[in-house]
C-alpha cells in the first residue's frame, strides 16, 4: 500500500496534493517539461536503510514555484528522524513512502526564487527549518510548530525530483520534506522554511555549522526554553544526550538552571554534557542496585526534578522520567516514542500531584526569531555547538549515520561540494 | 485492615501519628483527661454511606494543641470528596477507616487558640480550607495545594473526637480531615487551614454563604485561573457543572474567555451554566448520532477548545476531554477518576499535537490570597455563588446528600445551630 493509496489520508492533504497536481499540470503545459528541470545529486530513499535502500544518485530538480526557492546547499545535519522515516517500510504509515529525498537540516545560497518570494533573494544565504501554512488558528496565534496541518505539509509528498527510467520517462521522486528536503545539492524550499542568513552568518564555513539550528539544536533548546519554560530555580533532568539531548543541556545552561542532570549509556556523551553545563550526570548502564527512578530523586534532591525532558522515546525513560518529577514538575515529551507506544497515567494520583505532561516539537520555536537568538549565543560563547558537530561530505552519508547511531558522533553535517 | 495496620503508610505519616500520641500523652498526663474534653455535636462516619454508617452523634472534642483552633461551625459545604471518602470500606486505602468526622468547606467563629496561634483570636469569624506543612519545598514555593505530604495531613487519622462507649471508656473517633473536620458544630482546625474572615465578612449569613470558598468554588475557579492560565483569547469546555464546573465557569467568565461551553446531562445545571457565563451548552444525553469528540469540536471550532478542564473523574468525558483540544491545548484534570483508572496517551502523536495534560487541586490556590479574592469578585457582582448554594439544617445532610447526587441541589450547605 502506498501512502496516496492509504484511507487515513486527511481531507486537507488530500487537497493540497490536488491543487499540487493541477498546478503542475498548469505548469507542464506552459514552459515544456524539460526547460523546467536542473540536474543534481541527491540521496534518493527507494526502500529503507536497512534493505540498503539510500543511495546517491543524479537527479532532476524541477523549478521553484509560487512561494519556494531553488537552494543550493552548503551542508545539511544528519538528525534521528531522518533515520527514523527512512526506516518504514512503504504505506506502514501516510508519512512512509517511497521514492523521496530527506534532509531537513540544510543550509545554503538561494539560486532562484518563484512568484512572490520575499525572504531572499538569489544570492543570500539561508539557514532552513521545518514548515508551516500561516493561515491556520496556531499559525496565527504563533504556534508554528503545531499547525494544523504540520505533518502533511512536512511528511507528506510532494513532487520535486524526478529521474529518467529505462524506458526514457521521467519517474516522480518526492521532496519539500520539512520544506526542504535538503539530502540533495540542488533542492527546493517552501518560503515557510527559509531563515535568512545574510546578516547572521560570516562565511561558508559558519553556514555548513549552523545548518542543524534550524530542527536539532532548536528542539533541545527551545524545548527547555519555550516549553518547559525553565528558570534558575530548576533542577532539570535531561534524558538522552544525542544532538536533541545536549542542546537541552546547553539551553538548560543559558536558562541558568541550579542543577543539570544529564542521563545516558555512553560515557563520551556524558563528559560532553558536563562540558556543555550538566552538574551532575547519570550513567544509565551503572545504576546498580538502585532503580532509576530512585537514582534520579537522589541525585535530583527537592523530591525529584522540576523538570524532565525526554530526548530518547525509550518507553521505560518515559516512565522514569515522569514518575521522579516533584509535584507540580513538568515532563515535557520530545523524543518520538515508537508509534504504538501508550503512556499509562493514573489520573488519580496524577491530578493529587499537580504534574503537567507537555509533548512539543521543534522546541516550540518560530525559526526567524530563535535561530537569530541562538547564534546571538554562539558568539557570546555561551553555546559552543561546534563540540557537537562533525563535517563530512555528503557521499560519506552511511558512515554518518553509522556514526550517529553508535554514538561516536553526535551531529554529523554532510557538506556539498 | 485498618488504615494503621496498612503497610502502605508513608514515613513521613508515621512520624506525624507518633508525634501525637506522644504529644497526647503528655497532655493527658498533665491535665487529667476529662478537663481537655468539650460536649458537642458531629456527622460521625463509622462505616460507608451506603451501609447507613454515618450519623449525627454527641461526642466530645478535644482541647486546640499547639498551631490549632478551636472553632465554633457557622455552617459547612457538603461535597463529592466528603461523599467519596466516606464510600470507601474500611482499609480499602491509607485515606480509608472509620470512625471519623469529614467536611471540609467550613466557616465559623473561633472559641479558643492553642500555643502559638497568630491567624486568628477567639471571636473571628473564619473560613476554612485545606492544611499543609509549610516547610516542604513545595510550600516555600508556594505551591501548598501541593505540599509533599499533602496526603498524610488533610486524609490521614488524627486525634481529635472521642465518645463514651459502653464500658465507659472514652473511644476515639478521627478528625482534621483537610485540618478541619468541619461536619461538626465544634471543631479543632489546623492553624494552615484558616483565612482570617473578619475583613471579609459583614454578617454570620455571609459567613454561611462564604463556606464552600475554600474548596470546592476555589477549585473550580483557580483550576482556570492558575492552572489553566485562561485568557481572552482561549475558548474552554469545562466538563461537568456541578459545584466545581460552574465555578469554573464563573472563573472563565472573570478570565474573559472569548467561548465558555458547558457540559452535563442535567438540564437545570445547564440552564445554570448559561447565567453564569456560559456562551455554548452539550447536553451530553442529546449527543443524536454525533460522537462527543466531534460535538465538541463542532461548539468550539478553532479546531477545539484551547483548554478543557474535567471536573467528573468519569473516564469516558477524560478521553474525549483530551482529544476534543486544539493542538497547543491544555487539558486539566481537577475530577477525582477512579482510583484504578490509567488514560492511555499516545506518546508519539501527543508529542507531535504539543497538547497538555496537567493535574491540579484546590484550583493551585493559596487560600489566604485567593478566597478575598473570591469575596471581592463576589461584592462586585462578578460571581453569584449564591445561585449554587442551598442553606439547609446540619440535622438534614442525609437529604442534602441526596440532593447533591441527584443533581437538583448544586451546593448544600450545611448549617450549625
Amino acid at each position: 500500500m502506498s501512502a496516496r493509496a492509504s484511507n487515513n489520508i486527511p481531507p486537507s492533504l488530500l487537497r493540497i496534493w490536488q491543487q499540487e497536481e493541477e498546478a503542475s499540470k498548469a505548469e507542464r503545459a506552459e514552459q515544456g517539461r524539460k526547460a523546467d528541470m536542473t540536474s543534481t545529486r541527491a540521496i534518493v530513499c527507494r526502500d529503507t536503510i536497512d534493505n540498503g535502500g539510500w543511495e546517491m544518485e543524479d537527479v532532476q530538480v524541477r523549478e521553484p514555484g509560487d512561494g519556494e526557492l531553488l537552494v543550493e546547499m552548503a551542508a545539511t545535519g544528519v538528525c534521528h528522524t531522518d533515520a527514523l522515516i527512512g526506516s518504514l517500510p512503504d504505506g506502514a504509515a501516510p508519512i512512509a513512502f517511497y521514492p523521496r529525498v530527506l534532509g531537513h537540516e540544510g543550509s545554503g545560497y538561494v539560486k532562484k526564487v518563484g512568484k512572490g518570494v520575499k525572504v531572499a533573494q538569489p544570492g543570500d544565504p539561508v539557514l532552513l527549518s521545518f514548515t508551516f501554512c500561516t493561515q491556520c488558528e496556531l499559525c496565527k496565534a504563533g504556534h508554528h510548530s503545531h499547525c494544523e496541518i504540520f505533518n502533511e505539509l512536512n511528511f507528506g509528498p510532494h513532487k520535486v525530483f524526478s529521474r529518467a527510467s529505462k524506458s526514457g520517462e521521467q519517474a516522480d521522486i518526492d521532496g519539500a520534506f520539512f520544506g526542504q528536503s535538503s539530502f540533495a545539492k540542488l533542492s527546493i524550499v517552501k518560503e515557510c522554511s527559509v531563515v535568512n542568513a545574510k546578516d547572521l552568518v560570516k562565511s561558508k564555513q559558519e553556514l555548513q555549522l549552523f545548518a542543524p539550528l534550524g530542527c536539532g539544536i532548536q528542539t533541545g533548546t527551545g524545548t527547555v526554553l519555550n516549553a518547559a519554560k525553565a528558570t534558575k530555580e530548576d533542577v532539570i533532568l535531561i534524558l538522552g544526550l544525542g544532538g536533541v539531548g545536549l542542546s537541552a543541556v546547553m539551553g538548560a545552561k543559558i536558562a541558568g538552571c541550579r542543577k543539570i542532570i544529564g542521563l545516558d549509556r555512553v560515557e563520551s556523551r556524558l563528559q560532553l554534557a558536563k562540558e556543555l553545563g550538566a552538574t551532575d550526570v547519570i550513567d544509565g548502564s551503572k545504576l546498580g542496585d538502585k532503580s532509576l527512578v530512585d537514582t534520579i530523586k537522589d541525585v535530583a534532591g527537592s523530591g525529584g526534578p522540576a523538570i524532565a525532558v525526554d530526548t530518547t522515546g525509550a518507553p521505560p525513560l518515559i516512565k522514569a522520567g515522569l514518575e521522579s518529577i516533584q509535584n507540580r514538575g513538568k515532563y515535557v515529551q520530545v523524543g518520538t516514542a515508537p508509534f504504538e507506544f501508550n503512556l499509562e497515567v493514573n489520573m488519580m494520583s496524577f491530578m493529587m500531584s499537580g504534574k503537567q505532561i507537555i509533548g512539543a516539537i521543534e522546541g516550540q520555536a518560530y525559526p526567524p526569531e530563535f535561530v537569530p537568538k541562538m547564534v546571538q549565543w554562539y558568539r557570546e560563547g555561551r553555546f559552543p555547538i561546534d563540540k557537537l558537530m562533525k563535517l563530512m561530505p555528503a557521499e560519506d552519508f552511511k558512515q554518518a549515520l553509522h556514526e550517529m547511531h553508535q554514538g561516536s558522533t553526535i551531529k554529523p553535517i554532510l557538506t556539498w561540494s
